[in-house]
């Protein structure tokens, strides 16, 4: 296994921690809290995969993600309680998945031939819209459509992936140097408490 | 048509039925009534044959289930009334569906060389996303992420249909031996209102 | 490019602006106003696109879409406090598009063999699903379950667009045919108030 695909494989963990976590507050029962954790994981994977029309969708061929699900929702709901001294492990992970998504999705986009900003467009749903499929299925309003920069850190980091691929840099440092982007963009926003304009007046 | 077809589209007219009374008591017009008896009826299997990357969708090739469903739909509107004294043949009718669904997601999971643990996702989702689709267009969250032993019954009855198929037993048998498991484990959870663990806590 | 294919993006401007204003009413921030816009525009077409087994999604394949959705979004954002003087032109932009859409959504049905009853289904799905999306991702029920004769125009339309289809009437007469039938339907519904009956009863 490459460091590529252990780290796909914390991302995915992390995200099926976060919706496992989400759920139980939520009330949900333990079907309930694997399935968001379920979903929070695959679910912008499987939708671009849809998009794209592979022939297999990603998590149904590679029984690993399977796996790692299930073991972090066991672990998210033994740790529920204690799960405060990890928030800072977690956010990490999540971040770094949330790059790693966005980098799989971008080259899948490339792949299969689409546009420069199909491929940003597909590596943005990839990171993003499990967390959205998640917050729906939960009856609330996508977190990501009204709270933090998190789809714009994926946005730069898709941005960052497409133009470093025209220079011959190595694929390894493309993937390090994108990763990285997206948690800067991420760090720096949490930090200074950035957040995207709304139009709303009265 | 054989009695395995007979059951099926019995089980999408008890689908379309509780999915239409749903939309009735959340006060959709006739639109919102016939759209959400059809979702909740054939949505599963939607979802299904979009993962497996099917040819053509079940419900687009054969039109009875159509038929089924706006005979169900008008059915359910005529009755809204009375249907009270028709619980306890809509939860049985309900709960064959749910068997059979579960039954048909498993089959065409190992139609497609998919892995065990992937088919008796497959069974669950045939049988149970129809509800939480149902639900999410309904602005609720799903009944089955934390209310009833549903999910469960599927996904013992897949695995169930499973290990009788590495048997020699005929197939009709593991149809029918499959299907009383779902009802039984249903019914037992009922009967004793049995839930799955949440996890909450202040 | 055709006066179809012009009305076809006057359309998805149309909903994509109707999508950003809903969006900005909900307090989304920038990236939440794009992507409601956006899938209000082509959400009704990808789901079509899926179910019919397209190999392409279409707003994958011609960068036009995402090109004039962008636009629309950033003009629905500069105009939001003065739209009110613009309603009656997006009204009817908006109906304009709900004609093209049925009609688009009714030809791929035919052109890929499916029953005249599946093709007004995909018609009305490639209509009116962009709304259903929007509202089920703004956490609200759809508008059209409840509300208005929206959906039911498009049928009415698809019907029409099926019925002319069996003579020997030249193409763009049947386009044009269609869509002032869509039109009538749904000012006449909005001129008298008229909605579908609900069932509702205590």
């Amino acid at each position: 296994m490459s460091i590529f695909d252990f780290l796909d494989l914390l991302g995915t963990a992390a995200f099926a921690i976060s919706g496992a976590l989400f759920a139980i507050k939520k009330r949900m029962d333990t079907f309930g809290v694997l399935i968001i954790g379920f979903v929070t994981a695959v679910g912008g994977g499987t939708l671009r995969d849809m998009l794209v029309g592979a022939d297999r969708i990603t998590w149904m061929n590679d029984l690993n993600y399977l796996y790692v699900i299930i073991a972090a929702v066991i672990l998210a709901i033994v740790l529920r309680n204690k799960i405060g001294y990890l928030s800072k492990s977690l956010f990490l992970f999540d971040t770094i998945g949330l790059g790693i998504f966005t980098i799989i999705g971008t080259e899948i986009g490339l792949q299969n031939g689409f546009h420069a900003l199909i491929c940003i467009i597909l590596g943005m749903i990839t990171a993003t819209f499990g967390g959205v499929i998640r917050d729906t299925l939960s009856n609330e309003m996508p977190l990501i459509f009204h709270k933090e920069i998190y789809a714009t850190a994926c946005i730069i980091g898709a941005g960052t992936y497409l133009i470093l691929d025209k220079f011959q840099i190595d694929q390894s440092l493309i993937h390090i140097l994108t990763t990285l982007m997206v948690i800067a963009v991420r760090l720096i926003a949490v930090k200074f408490k950035l957040q995207l304009p709304t139009f709303y007046s009265n």
